[in-house]
């Protein structure tokens, strides 16, 4: 069985498609995945990577071009979806938690969804209380907790993680040390993680 | 028979991976393609869309990626190729004439394998001449005809009506004003070209 780290921030916009579809793909061709969260704002600061702000032809197609695939998808985005996230850090720091404690895939998905299909920013109210009680995790529990040093502490500690390993966005699969970026890699990454090529023969 | 606006610059590295699977692409779908050379240098910097520069990371994942998926079209690049190229004008310019007379597909095949197999940067000597040559074109004939006005404000003007269809990268795809981008788009392109969506049913 392949094995893929699947690395994201809530709060790209393209990861949205990923978050939706990979675990009908996961299944359909038995591969392992891991939900790392990361915060790639920090990641993408740092090294001069800024793709959208203050680019408004690209910003553009960056909607257009994730509608068209989220049809093919079967997906329906309510489009622009508000971005960028003030609630960025936020929402992560949930996501660590839920890896912790087993929820990081259904949080994700549900977030994801709120914000990308009913205009709910996610990292911040409603998006989040509503998110966790769909999911069954007490939300002043889950929040007491996100906000702590030890979570805060964790997602920089994984940030670095990701940085080592060459990802620098949102999202990445990591497949035996390969870094495939973007959600039209993810069909080269589940190719990767049983082959370890994209050819054919 | 789908329609296809091929918009890309001689100078952009993944269009190298669209200019060697292009044509077979195109019969296999029956799909007709129009090779507009531009000059999307002029439109990045207007739009502050620097994607590679100054970005050491970026850069060697765009090399790897280039390089897994020549393999898997049965490329053999020589990575990564030498970039950014001096000549990128000038091949443009090349090209463009090459519109007008005919040959632009052969040329830029040709050019592209010498800048991308043999590391010869495309729009520089020896490169030109030897591509030219290939093709049978007269190289005295056509570089005295590319460096003239008219080509290079043809090539402007050309650059501006893709501007104005909201091209804004290399290599893109434009169908009934719809714009894809990206080698990886090629196939939502020639799909859109006969569906008019990305959609199954």
């Amino acid at each position: 069985m392949g094995n893929i780290d699947f690395w994201y921030s809530i709060g790209s916009t393209y990861s949205y498609l990923t978050v939706m579809r990979l675990p009908r793909l996961a299944q359909e061709y038995g591969v392992n995945i891991r939900w790392r969260p990361f915060n790639v704002r920090d990641v993408m600061v740092e090294q001069n990577n800024v793709p959208f702000s203050n680019k408004p032809i690209k910003s553009a197609y960056m909607w257009r071009d994730i509608e068209r695939r989220a049809a093919s998808y079967g997906l329906c985005p309510q489009i622009p979806a508000p971005y960028p996230l003030g609630g960025l850090v936020l929402a992560n720091q949930v996501a660590f938690l839920g890896v912790q404690e087993g929820w990081v895939e259904a949080y994700t998905q549900v977030t994801y969804r709120r914000w990308f299909e009913e205009g709910l920013p996610a990292g911040e109210e409603p998006n989040i209380s509503e998110s966790l009680d769909e999911i069954g995790q007490d939300v002043k529990r889950v929040l007491g907790l996100a906000a702590s040093k030890d979570i805060a502490t964790g997602l920089s500690v994984v940030t670095t993680e990701a940085k080592k390993l060459g990802v620098f966005g949102s999202p990445s699969f990591v497949v035996n040390g390969e870094v495939f970026w973007g959600d039209d890699r993810l069909e080269d990454a589940i190719k990767w993680s049983s082959n370890g090529t994209l050819c054919s023969d």
